[in-house]
């Protein structure tokens, strides 16, 4: 998706060193749009595009770039120039951005921030990934209890130039303990009463996470109470920073993408499908296909098992319906698997409605495992005149469709359980384990109803 | 996940008509956890205990409450208190709520609104679903021209008692054509110069999308530039209303959550999966299974047709490694779906890629089909000790997995392509598809081979 429209002109106001034209270029724009247009550019040809702008506004466009860019740029460009970017950023994309580099640039870079910016770099860096410490900004518009309307609000005019957002005001005592919350709405509904003390205005039931909760609950929590952002705390609620709903948009993205992936059994990808390299994509995925591969060869042993079976005069058309079975098994433990992990993932259910899970799964085992049973008996009458023996196929799909979705919603409450992703026990896993379980139950409902 | 705290509490409040503790109830906590606290009420109930509180916490608090419980409450309750509360709620979760009652109900409720809102009421519900137009509140902050500063900011203090958000102010010329941006932030920071014209400040070049726009793509604009709301326009660029970055967490979930579900073959459910009766499931479970189950048909034809394969002597093996080959060509098809069909829906990749995303997926193919046949060649050599027969699993392993990956790569772009959900080409398809395929492939690689 490179656009590449202004992409000659850009390279020969380069080539002529045109700073009105590329100035022109940086801010007429908005930053991510400006970004896109550079997307066709080489890092080093971006970074001198971006010396052209002023220092807020390169650092908004740097933000929008492309991750591997952003990489080479601050990777390679010069110390100085790169620290002042850095400085620029908002605390939580500079502590992302200093994630992908090596750590010859982090050790280099990070003692030429000031200090208060480094300090914020430091305290960010240090917080695992996918919990809410690494998610927040540090920038975030504090105001003490004593104030009154009218000072907060000289307050915020001097703060709306360097904070990311006024729109949420943290009303905090002298240890910097969370007290409340003053909307910039109520504010300036509240002008007409500029001696009201924001003590009387501000909100003191304030949704809040601590540091190490995880991005997802704290992506659930934005979403529940429709927040513009959420102020985040220490276990002495103190107030730490502030997660954002643009970056939390970005996290119930990621994280649905990962699922997604993980259903299927690839590795979550750190970068674009197209931007992945082949040789690590080809690991990502082939891991577990190989892994599944080895399950897998249990089926063909299992299958050797009951050669006596299948080789018994009258019974040989029973193997071409072993595809059948399995798909069938397989199918209906991915729904059930793909229904229970999104429904964990949105919080429609939780652990203990396991009880209820299971039996719904049993029930509707039955009732799919019924519909497909119909139309396998019709097929296996076509293949056999004996009525006994055609019974096999119905018989084996209802117990192969419950064993299905028994497995597909289990397993992922299991893992969930045990505090594993509940996603890692994807699809063509349930279904491997339903390949050899529907053989086995297979083999033996004939035995049981015909002998041999 | 029903909270039962206060229920005992709250049931002998009402029982006992306790004004005071039930209008303390409705107005202490955040307006979403006093809605999760009513949930274990009936839903008449409920609403005798909304009725304590005044007006505006009322709409606030009924918004949060299950989609199931709102429908109840409007099509059985007083329809003069309905109106009132209808009234008072924003455009869009208004029509939202009407679109799930009874048309008798809709019909009796509109006229009892107030003109203006009558009016928006109608224009919102004549657009199609999961458009901009449907995603939309009509309540905006809107701005004329000719303001400045400080008037502008008169004008804000007006509407912030009124509009579900004064961040982003619109300003717009006599024809309602939209010309402009101011920022609340940009507001307040100018207030320094309070006769500066707005038209000085306002950003003009407006990133908007028209009101027949998919919400997905609305919800891409707002991820991309980390906006707050985005202006909906008419194809005049009249401005017609905005779409809140709230609205857009909840279209960015739900899309996720159905492109989950297409791809493991389950119709999107309306309502939570403990929600959704047992039938309409087993429905929207079964409808698809009995699709795949009557395709898979196809696999017992095309192993009977090969019969003469199978049941030659030396190669009985052969049937045992079926399911293992079937499953392979599988679970590598169903990886590649899901990359393609969740990179479509993150705008990683666009249609205008195919001709990359399939070589690649080739090579991919090729890749992941070699490290399985690796293993798949041991394990044959330890079935039969003729080298020449065992060759017959690793290359038709390579063969079906690059089968896999081209199918499962291909038909979620043809599908696009043909402007269908490209998450209908589901991993179930691929996968069923695939069995067919693979089949064909390892008994004529079987014939090429060994001959019968």
């Amino acid at each position: 998706m490179i656009n590449t429209l202004y992409l000659p002109e850009l390279r020969e106001a380069l080539a002529q060193q045109n700073a009105r034209e590329l100035e022109e270029f940086c801010t007429t724009l908005h930053p991510a749009r400006t970004a896109e247009f550079m997307e066709g550019l080489q890092p080093q040809e971006a970074w001198s595009v971006l010396k052209y702008a002023d220092l807020e506004t390169r650092a908004e466009i740097f933000r929008y770039l492309d991750e591997g860019v952003q990489e080479e740029i601050v990777e390679h460009g010069d110390r100085t120039a790169i620290a002042e970017l850095l400085a620029e950023m908002p605390p939580d994309d500079r502590v992302d951005v200093l994630k992908d580099v090596s750590n010859r640039a982090v050790d280099e870079l990070v003692p030429m921030l000031p200090l208060d910016e480094r300090r914020a770099t430091q305290r960010l860096y240090a917080y695992p990934e996918e919990t809410a410490g690494a998610l927040m900004t540090t920038e975030v518009a504090k105001l003490s209890e004593d104030l009154s309307v009218r000072q907060a609000i000289d307050e915020i005019q001097r703060q709306a130039e360097e904070q990311e957002t006024v729109y949420y005001l943290y009303v905090v005592d002298e240890g910097d303990h969370l007290r409340g919350l003053v909307s910039a709405r109520q504010l300036l509904a509240a002008m007409g009463r500029p001696d009201t003390p924001i003590k009387e205005l501000m909100e003191t039931e304030v949704i809040h996470v601590n540091a190490m909760d995880d991005q997802e609950a704290v992506a659930q929590m934005v979403e529940r109470y429709d927040l513009l952002a959420i102020p985040v705390v220490d276990i002495e609620h103190r107030m730490l920073g502030i997660v954002t709903y643009d970056d939390v948009m970005d996290v119930v993205r990621e994280e649905a993408t990962e699922d997604a992936h993980r259903i299927a059994a690839v590795s979550p990808l750190e970068e674009g499908y197209l931007d992945t390299p082949l040789m690590t994509l080809s690991w990502k995925r082939g891991m577990w296909l190989m892994l599944l591969f080895v399950g897998a060869l249990l089926t063909a042993f299992a299958l050797g098992h009951y050669e006596h079976v299948l080789s018994a005069g009258s019974l040989t058309w029973l193997v071409m319906f072993v595809p059948l079975v399995i798909s069938s098994g397989g199918n209906s433990g991915n729904q059930s698997a793909t229904l229970i992990i999104t429904a964990l993932t949105t919080g429609d259910v939780a652990l203990h409605d396991w009880a209820r899970i299971v039996l719904r799964e049993i029930a509707m085992g039955i009732l799919l495992g019924s519909y497909l049973a119909a139309i396998g008996f019709l097929a296996a009458l076509f293949m056999t005149p004996n009525v006994l023996s055609a019974l096999v196929v119905p018989i084996t799909l209802v117990l192969v469709v419950v064993a299905g979705t028994l497995c597909g919603s289990v397993l992922p409450l299991l893992f969930k359980r045990i505090g594993l992703d509940p996603a890692l026990m994807s699809s063509p896993f349930v279904a491997g384990i339903i390949d050899i379980v529907g053989i086995v139950i297979y083999m033996n409902v004939a035995l049981a109803l015909v002998g041999v």
